[in-house]
């Protein structure tokens, strides 16, 4: 499921980087709220695209990262886009639980530039601690 | 203007990556639509703040790019955020002309995965030849 596929036209068109990555920023597809922006190698993209749940790869831990595997908080993937100059792909989808930030708030981008800080603009929805059965984010 | 500022203790919770960048995701403040990702160094991140105006770093160019220098299509900034780990910037900007894409339509992410092939969804709203008077994006 995760080796390259015979017609694979689409996946050349994707730009990896050095590290045979590429960003991918989730988007809540309902309200337009950009929730985070993770990283994807050739594997966990073939893997989003069969399950039709966000899979990520995990920089600092080197693996695969089934997004809302421990937490619940899985992204289900309702489209897929790829930029012009194919470096960035942008994916619309429905956040279970609405929570994507493993601080339990919705978005990752929580913190707002104000007055020379970054300030924190979003209440925390859940616990943390309370949030992961094991490592996961 | 570019050099470090003197508190600069929220600079300090920027993630730049080995190359010194940080990722930058632009987001179309009225209508909630992704536009773009790009680069940030230190200097194009003071420069933005200072201007109000999306300030990238270019990594093809290895030089600042002043969004819509050449086209007009500036990007004033609303707000910007920073993402939990700190190595993503999410900007809230009103798109001067609407055009995002050197390719001349709104958002850089026009390409959707439909049927395995990236299948164009939006019009190009301005030839891209009569956009530029020098080399831009």
């Amino acid at each position: 499921m995760s080796s390259k596929p015979q017609d694979s036209t689409w996946l050349d068109q994707v730009k990896w980087n050095s590290d045979g990555l590429v960003a991918a920023i989730a988007q809540d597809a309902a309200s337009g709220r950009v929730l985070m922006m993770a990283w994807m190698n050739q594997e966990s993209l073939l893997l989003s695209i069969a399950s039709g749940d966000a899979v990520y790869w995990s920089r600092s831990r080197s693996k695969l990262w089934r997004k809302g595997e421990s937490s619940g908080h899985v992204q289900k993937i309702h489209s897929m886009s790829l930029d012009c100059d194919g470096d960035a792909l942008l994916l619309q989808v429905e956040q279970i639980g609405g929570i994507a930030c493993h601080t339990g708030r919705q978005s990752c981008f929580y913190r707002q530039l104000q007055e020379r800080d970054w300030q924190s603009t979003e209440a925390v929805l859940k616990d943390p601690a309370t949030m992961y059965k094991s490592v996961d984010q």
